[in-house]
């Protein structure tokens, strides 16, 4: 059965910003203390061996927690793990290769940046999307065009599926976020970059509250 | 079962060197018809959705030729593509983890670089190696030391599994090689590189065939 699963506070760990290998896990488990409702893993950057690593130490983790692991991009790495989902993008794995992989018991979330994106989701294949970047990013070096408030509004009334809006978001953007209809936001820096995540997570969990 | 497979010489595609997507069937075609016995797909740059598109035009093209496509580092690829199997390095998904996911019946190969490297292969999951660099390439940016001849042929003494030399590898070089005890020759830029793959190819198989 596929896991169940909470969009509303969705945090991707950057190994950049939240110390590499060793920092990751104590990274995602402060966070989920914070609030936090789902985590995914991103490390462009890393060889598949680290990789593997890490995603065994998070999913120990997060398990007993209940807080499911979603993978990006690297779907061998996924099933290797046994994580509770993949997350791809544009470029990576066409999502209905995605679940041929991975079969239909896990989450497939699929990046979308416009209303043409958003409108080729197969919806019987995709359990969510991520929507963005709504605002401007420095942590995804290949991101899409900024989208802004107002058309990620307009793309919210269109939706047919969960959506979770990512690019730039942190405390003071998330209420509104969620008026114009995202199910969750995605943050990176906001908590990866923080001193505190635990209390960062918090924070941005009142704001999710708050509508 | 597995597919039978000759190491003698092996030609890793690099998408930089002979022409993109668009170019490497055609040179893979070519460099078949000029005596090249396997090929592997090296893409580091690519994102997933290229490497999937590029693996299944080059199955389509080597199946009816009966060579195996080696996907390097990718298994999700490699899975989708069923390539006749995967080539994994030292920072890449470990071998014994990789052979769960392809299961017995596809290759399997491991690159190293030194004697502790090769002693810790696991034979019974592993089906040959790579050693190399042997001599000084640009093909790879993260290569390890160069080993140089001598050294391979060392190294040659104490293998217990097929072995293919690579790193550096043209014209002039093969039958020393050869003679030192490699099972195969790889090469890139040695037909990759070149104006007439099939012309490149069919003079590194004569010398191949010269020991």
């Amino acid at each position: 059965m596929k896991p169940s699963f909470n969009l509303s506070l969705y945090l991707v760990l950057d190994p950049d910003l939240c110390g590499g290998e060793e920092g990751i896990v104590a990274t995602a488990l402060a966070a989920v203390a914070g609030g936090v409702t789902i985590v995914q893993l991103r490390a462009p950057k890393w060889k598949k061996r680290q990789w593997v690593s890490a995603a065994f130490a998070l999913k120990a983790a997060l398990d007993p927690l209940n807080i499911p692991l979603i993978i990006n991009d690297h779907i061998d790495v996924a099933l290797l793990a046994d994580a509770a989902g993949v997350h791809v993008g544009q470029q990576d794995i066409a999502p209905e290769m995605a679940r041929q992989l991975i079969g239909p018991n896990k989450i497939l979330g699929l990046s979308t940046s416009n209303a043409g994106q958003m409108a080729a989701v197969p919806l019987d294949i995709v359990d969510y999307i991520g929507v963005g970047p709504v605002f401007a990013t420095g942590t995804k070096l290949d991101a899409s065009p900024v989208i802004g408030l107002e058309e990620f509004a307009n793309l919210m009334q269109a939706k047919t599926i969960p959506a979770v809006a990512i690019g730039g978001i942190g405390l003071g953007r998330v209420a509104a976020l969620r008026a114009a209809g995202a199910d969750g936001v995605a943050v990176v820096s906001a908590v990866c970059g923080q001193a505190d995540p635990q209390q960062a997570a918090q924070a941005l969990r009142l704001e999710v509250a708050d509508v």
